[in-house]
């Protein structure tokens, strides 16, 4: 049986996004600094269809990240920056035709829509019964591997709410944001963790905990 | 030249107190566990009368926060619970008649006060006219030496807005607090950090940035 888990960068005020988020700013207004620790490495660079790129100590955090995950569940922010009723030309995904997930993403929605299959194998499914009907389906797609929760801040929030997370990553990054999106920001419950990892890299350091 | 610097125990939704400070809970509901990771290290007990205890990864951080200050800053609320007139039995502070500080202590408030002598070389100077003033003297008080912030949030708050600070520790706690105070919270001035060292220890994983 795979676990459920999820992996945030978090500024040190607490954010995981900027505010203001749109088709120029899919992580809101300054949000893309806090995946700058990200865009250099090799490891990253090679899971979204570019080459070149380094290797340091994120490296085995990103691949660790990248794989062992069998399904994805995130929300529909998460998917696009287009809220309401989907139109006649509806949004595909910020990542292009080969979105780098490779496995079925059950997309959280108020609103309906066809599956909608891309390349590499990525497929996304939306789902407009609620969290829990996406867990299950993303649990029985993944078939004994992992769910990876994508995002954003409110399906983590309600992930850690319903007790369904056993393992996250922090990478808190050296700066402040401001405003934007607090992953952890009026927890309904409040999980007890342990402290399982900590990897030092030049750009963020990467804090795992697992949830009792 | 000393450094102007602080450093709190956050938990992971970003408190450095819990709610409704008082005489029974002077870090607030549940604020004290986020020092757990502090009481049962030799460093700390020592430096607080007391004897035994532990060494792991957190005492060197600890000897270093300890050390090299020559004044320190705080807020009326860390020094005590009670609000507005000091009255006819004014509250001495939490550390009974040898306080840890050995130093002058600058203790912003609304309502003045006599200085209070106290064992140990700790003197607590109650100021009236703001942070710049008790920053100042603390500053000439410490004759070359550190000043350390020690709270609470509000005080750090206006230190990073007014760009004194130079350093500072993290000490980012396994946990959930869901209510509090939150020193980075409403921040007015978004300071650029620097990573500059991180320590993984059993209970906290102490991260310091400098202020550029």
């Amino acid at each position: 049986m795979g676990k459920t888990r999820f992996n945030v960068s978090l500024s040190l005020d607490g954010y995981m996004a900027g505010p203001d988020q749109s088709e120029e700013n899919p992580l809101g207004i300054g949000g893309m600094q806090l995946h700058e620790w990200l865009f250099d490495l090799e490891a990253w660079r090679s899971s979204h269809g570019e080459s070149g790129g380094v290797v340091d100590a994120s490296t085995p955090v990103v691949e660790e990240l990248e794989s062992g995950y069998g399904a994805v569940v995130m929300g529909r922010n998460m998917f696009g920056p287009t809220r309401g009723e989907w139109g006649v030309d509806p949004w595909r995904g910020w990542w292009g035709d080969n979105p780098p997930y490779h496995t079925p993403v059950f997309v959280l929605t108020h609103h309906g829509r066809e599956t909608l299959e891309m390349e590499g194998g990525t497929s996304f499914h939306f789902v407009t019964d609620g969290v829990a009907s996406a867990l299950d389906q993303a649990t029985a797609a993944a078939d004994g591997r992992d769910v990876l929760i994508a995002g954003g801040a409110s399906v983590i929030r309600q992930c850690l709410a319903a007790g369904v997370i056993q393992e996250f990553w922090l990478s808190i990054v050296p700066l402040f944001l401001g405003s934007g999106e607090r992953p952890f920001d009026g927890l309904s419950v409040l999980p007890s963790l342990e402290l399982i990892d900590v990897v030092s890299a030049p750009k963020a350091t990467h804090v795992k905990y697992s949830v009792r």
